[in-house]
């Protein structure tokens, strides 16, 4: 039983079970009253206020707790936004942002504004340069997370902050990957965290706002929080994320070493143990308990399964694991394999063992799937086409067909045209548009380029 | 110590202490992932759903989890709205609604909708005629509580459904205050109920939208609790919501007749016990828990911390105890008194022996305020002024002092001008403009009626 998907949520640390039961009797009452009952609840809300503020680096009248990250995420790019509505509808963010922003985003293109998104290198991170370019005159607000939930890239905050602090412009910083780590350095101007994901206990948020960046809240008046996260304050849940943050920060530059210690030799040593995985994100720059591949000719979702059934949780960005069927934007805007996705975020305290048992199962689960689902792995590929003549051009119909399906295809009939020949491989399936691509870069074939058929894509690949 | 503040937050419920301690274990992880962990998780959060949509009387896929009951009315109302704008953008409140419920009112407002404000009777309920009235072609919602949470009044909820059932308009319905008594009756169409009411965890609020009602979700996508509620799910506590409000179910009908028995004998008691006071709300249809008094020439905030200093926590609408300086308006919206306001709201299991203790402690309270004040209590008005000749016209410049000094200055002249000659009171404090009607009813004056004066405003007075 190893939960490696810490980065979804963190379990729940035990300084916060403690602070979270210890606060139940002495928070529930309602703070804005003078009464005993409520004297106590406001004393319990502040302190876990300074104690944020303090891990966060900011003033405690700076930070109010919402309901969640993502409302944090929502209610602060609202507010900044309209703040700054004199200057402009323009809003900057990179590629790779949490949903939580770019769902922030599509909101405000639907209500007229104007948003551009930054791309990013194969590795996940944006360029300073290239942040620094979109932004305008009309630029209201810029987003940058502090490091890739998916990937574990951490981005150049202070770079970036400072083009910004240049330009005028207030940088709003998703650090909710990365705050269980520390504090986020650099001149930004608003912050938006999520207890859950450092062990602290759901239901809590926090929102930071500089003094001086102009904020107008948006939405019905309330005046909790300081009239930035309306509804009734959720004390013993608060308590216990500012308590469980100062813990984690206690342990965090020992357990930051010890981790990066496992990832680099996941890191290393998948690709070993795994014939065709692309190991992504930076090496280096990078959140120390995470770290992803993707394997060609698995499908995500049974690989998961696998996984599972060994006793080991972990994520994963390809389509097939998702509501929607489309391969993660975060794999997308990197331009790297998505199908056979795997991420893997250790929870504090993950024993070396378990890593390691990690690497003993997972070479027999990509084996599995990929046989279950005749992948040419350990095959000669084109085999079956020795001795007949090779035609110059063959198209393979993966029409209907979902990731890996349509990459599987492609790689069994390769070999079957000359070199210089190409092949056409049909497909309907999102995944496809950046799986081939991917394919060719890690086979050393040519991406020649895509074009339009009835029902689908028609990907060309060239054989080198 | 006697916490009679239930209706601003419940102590927390030792079933929901035991489901929030056990579900901690197994609910932290996503109830959107397919490992073990995460369906847990899911098996707890749907478990939860069916039990509160049981509570409530709505199919479980109608039921969505808030961070809080005024989230669940921001949300409701902002889809609810959008949902019907094809109809029209016009929204009907009662003037007594809660203020979450009045803000999102003047957000639309704010967004260039129009609101029409129902205005109660002095019981504090709404006539379902007069709701009827107030409903038109353009009208996109309804909203109505089901009880005050001030006063405590029920609200002819199946009434005003019925109406608005006629015109095609869907009822929004504030069951906060009543949903620990029972489910609320009637064909409403949306509903929103607050968990730390009922003894559940903070962080919980509920939003029901029938099936068939248009619903429109406002603001940035998110797909978690069916679009409806953006956010980390937050599992723990939804289970502790669900659970206690099943168990506070199970003990209501004993319980709700005991507190009636008891807020019965205060309402009886007070006024004999206290001079001078007014008991406002509903005498019968009312929340068995709640009851709510005020004092002539008493400063509600003094009152309050006299009471705490002898162990009662109450709350108050007074204006001196709320950082607006403006009298509770659903007092203003009833024409009752609003100084020396007290409310008293019994948590479950409140002993009759605290009851007690409250009557006893309460007419000392009071007198001792009073007596700080100078106020006329006891002393008959008037004693200075014989011997001497009345005049037909006295001014008394209350200007720049606040509730209850304008009342008191009017009680102490009142019998130095004759009957039929008048007292001018001159204010500039809000209170005053309820609070001297309220007195003349309650003294058997003549309320004149109120002129512009500078600085102010000219109460008259007519001695009878």
């Amino acid at each position: 039983m190893s939960y490696f998907d810490a980065a979804s949520s963190a379990p729940l640390h035990p300084v916060a079970r403690q602070a979270l039961h210890a606060s139940l009797d002495e928070g529930w009452a309602d703070p804005a009253r003078l009464y005993r009952e409520g004297r106590r609840a406001r004393l319990l809300l502040d302190a876990a206020r300074e104690a944020a503020a303090e891990a966060v680096g900011c003033r405690p009248d700076e930070l109010v707790f919402t309901p969640s990250g993502t409302r944090a995420v929502h209610t602060g790019i609202a507010g900044a936004l309209a703040g700054r509505h004199r200057t402009g509808r323009h809003l900057v963010v990179s590629a790779v942002e949490h949903s939580s922003v770019l769902h922030s985003a599509q909101a405000h293109r639907d209500a007229g504004g104007t948003v551009s998104e930054v791309p990013v290198l194969r590795t996940g991170a944006v360029s300073p340069d290239a942040y620094a370019d979109a932004l305008r005159p009309d630029t209201a607000l810029a987003c940058l997370q502090s490091a890739n939930h998916e990937v574990g890239t951490e981005q150049p905050v202070a770079a970036v902050a400072e083009a910004c602090r240049a330009a005028g412009v207030p940088l709003l910083v998703d650090a909710a990957q990365s705050l269980p780590w520390g504090p986020v350095d650099g001149g930004w101007s608003l912050l938006t965290g999520s207890a859950h994901k450092w062990g602290g206990p759901a239901g809590v948020g926090l929102l930071v706002v500089r003094k001086g960046v102009r904020y107008a809240p948006q939405g019905p008046a309330d005046e909790r929080e300081s009239g930035r996260s309306p509804g009734f304050e959720n004390i013993p849940a608060v308590v216990a994320a500012a308590a469980s943050l100062r813990a984690v920060r206690a342990e965090a530059a020992a357990e930051s070493a010890r981790l990066r210690e496992l990832t680099d030799r996941v890191r290393a040593r998948v690709p070993e143990l795994v014939p065709d995985v692309e190991v992504v994100g930076d090496p280096v720059d990078r959140l120390p308990h995470l770290l992803t591949f993707s394997c060609l000719y698995v499908d995500g979702e049974t690989l998961l399964h696998e996984l599972d059934r060994e006793g080991f949780s972990v994520s994963s960005g390809s389509s097939c694991t998702s509501s929607t069927l489309t391969p993660s934007h975060v794999l997308r805007a990197m331009g790297v394999l998505s199908e056979g996705n795997v991420r893997v975020s250790l929870p504090l305290g993950t024993p070396a063992e378990e890593v390691d048992r990690f690497l003993e199962v997972l070479p027999r689960a990509v084996a599995a799937v990929r046989e279950k689902l005749g992948a040419p792995a350990g095959v000669p590929a084109g085999a079956a086409g020795a001795g007949s003549p090779a035609p110059d051009v063959l198209v393979v119909d993966a029409l209907g067909k979902r990731c890996p399906i349509p990459v599987i295809e492609l790689a069994k009939v390769i070999d079957d045209v000359p070199p210089g020949g190409t092949v056409r491989v049909l497909s309907d399936d999102e995944a496809a548009r950046l799986d081939i691509p991917a394919w060719c870069e890690m086979r050393g074939q040519e991406y020649v380029g895509e074009e339009p058929v009835a029902g689908g894509t028609a990907y060309v690949v060239r054989r080198a």
